[in-house]
């Protein structure tokens, strides 16, 4: 029998002892020198920005992996570079894997549920087709919108469900923004958030593993963190997927709450911060990566001891 | 200048007398027989698949699409195919655009806005390499979800506004479990729908263009009519697009308050009814697609008459 994602998390968080996840977010106009040099001389703005992305996003890996527990690739800054950029994608998922490194595809999908199974099945499962399966990216999980309700969710949840995947649903975005619509008060006056995060907590509670943690989690921006305790109330059992350090103003200090359930329960996302490291002390990009990744792994570490 | 989205559409839909979407859905393993034969006999599962998906994708843009005003390509449907996927979405938006088609990329995409601008690249922009601008999909328009709030959405509906294209928000989906979250009442009774309704003509205003359509739409399920008129009356300007007639039990007749605005105010959206036409009569697959596409503009288009 397959390990539930919650357990797989947390055997993973505790073998690495980092909480880090690596958010890869490569902008074809930020890369490091090492990766505009790796791309070949020849074939299609398209494919020779694909190869620099997929040397970008290996050398983080390379550099900042070992104190990650998760690397985060955005699927949107592999989509703009159409099919070399969804190849990079795969290539950079399978890199990732091979590093010791769980995946989290981070693409915020949500449609109907016909829809929502295709989405699973690009992301953990695979595609029945004439010609064979066609096998997805593979991911240890992905992050999922929860707009659409339960049915629409239910695909997803169960897809990555049988394969020991995970699901991390939005609650409370870290965008300046998020309150326009996640802070709406209901007839009760609980932001919508409260409901997004009881439907977290419902749809995970049959994958709930030995160890405590379920395999449906929240995103929770880090730049909200006062709202951390009343989420951690509603959904005991969730990992927390906390983006929004670093470059956009969040602090691990501020995190404690995720941590509750256990070291697990707070996965710290950080990508410009890490990528973007040496751009301000004129160290090697690489250096400047790994201590960085260094730091929030100790900053996370020690937070989440003194929270148990 | 580029002419509004809004106007673009007024213009197609007048030209083509339709406002019907063909929805391209491929399902790898519900194909047409002779799409299944086009794929070639060497090469990977997944390449073979999406060549085979390409295939009916262009089988019933030539079939379907003379009824029609525009194609909705579901991205999910592609992706799970991965990099051959994506170039198959691309040949069929090229394919689309061959035929005179406005192409609406469908991917519900929502993120925050330094992630949001990635996807409007992906979109309908272009991003900036070291070796070359890289166009994104060239769609004339795309779905959104409007979760993440304003400064989410200000990336995607600035970025298509630059080129004359759209954005079609989620407001209120067609699946069964759509209530689950955007029915959810707020402190002054109104379901979410309103307010994310409100959102849609807030941001579409500036994108008014002489013809009196916006540039900013609404995806609103055919499924629950019953919220058409109201919808209506909070978004006077927006295009909307519905979703769900045929397959998922909507019908063009209940749609009517939709073209108030005029002949191009409702967008009838439909993919499988199409598609899988024949199965039932056991007519050829084109032939049936072609005559469920005209039945289904005819319908649209004398409800619309009637509406003006």
């Amino acid at each position: 029998m397959t390990a539930s994602f919650g357990d797989r998390l947390v055997v993973a968080v505790a073998e690495r002892r980092s909480q880090v996840v690596l958010g890869l977010d490569p902008d074809p106009a930020r890369l490091w020198p090492e990766a505009v040099e790796a791309a070949p001389a020849d074939g299609s703005p398209a494919e020779r920005a694909a190869a620099a992305v997929a040397a970008q996003c290996a050398a983080l890996v390379e550099a900042a992996g070992p104190a990650c527990v998760a690397v985060k690739p955005q699927l949107a800054c592999f989509e703009r570079l159409g099919a070399p950029g969804w190849a990079a994608l795969a290539a950079t998922v399978a890199r990732a894997r091979d590093a010791g490194l769980l995946v989290l595809a981070d693409g915020k999908r949500g449609d109907v549920p016909v829809t929502a199974a295709a989405y699973a099945q690009a992301l953990v499962g695979a595609t029945p087709t004439p010609f064979g399966r066609v096998a997805g990216l593979g991911a240890d999980a992905f992050t999922a919108s929860p707009l659409l309700g339960r049915d629409a969710l239910a695909p997803l949840v169960d897809a990555a469900r049988a394969v020991g995947a995970g699901a991390f649903l939005l609650v409370r975005t870290s965008n300046p923004g998020a309150g326009d619509v996640q802070d709406v008060p209901g007839a009760d006056g609980a932001p919508l958030w409260e409901r997004l995060a009881a439907l977290v907590a419902e749809l995970g509670e049959p994958g709930v593993g030995p160890e405590g943690l379920a395999d449906v989690g929240a995103v929770t921006g880090a730049t909200a963190p006062e709202h951390l305790a009343r989420m951690r109330e509603l959904m005991p059992h969730a990992p927390f997927l906390l983006p929004g350090i670093g470059a956009q103003g969040g602090r691990v200090e501020d995190l404690a709450p995720a941590f509750a359930p256990g070291p697990a329960g707070g996965l710290v996302s950080a990508s410009r911060s890490i990528a973007a490291a040496g751009e301000a002390t004129g160290e090697h990009p690489r250096q400047a990566a790994r201590r960085e990744a260094e730091r929030l792994r100790d900053a996370a570490w020690s937070l989440a001891a003194q929270a148990a």
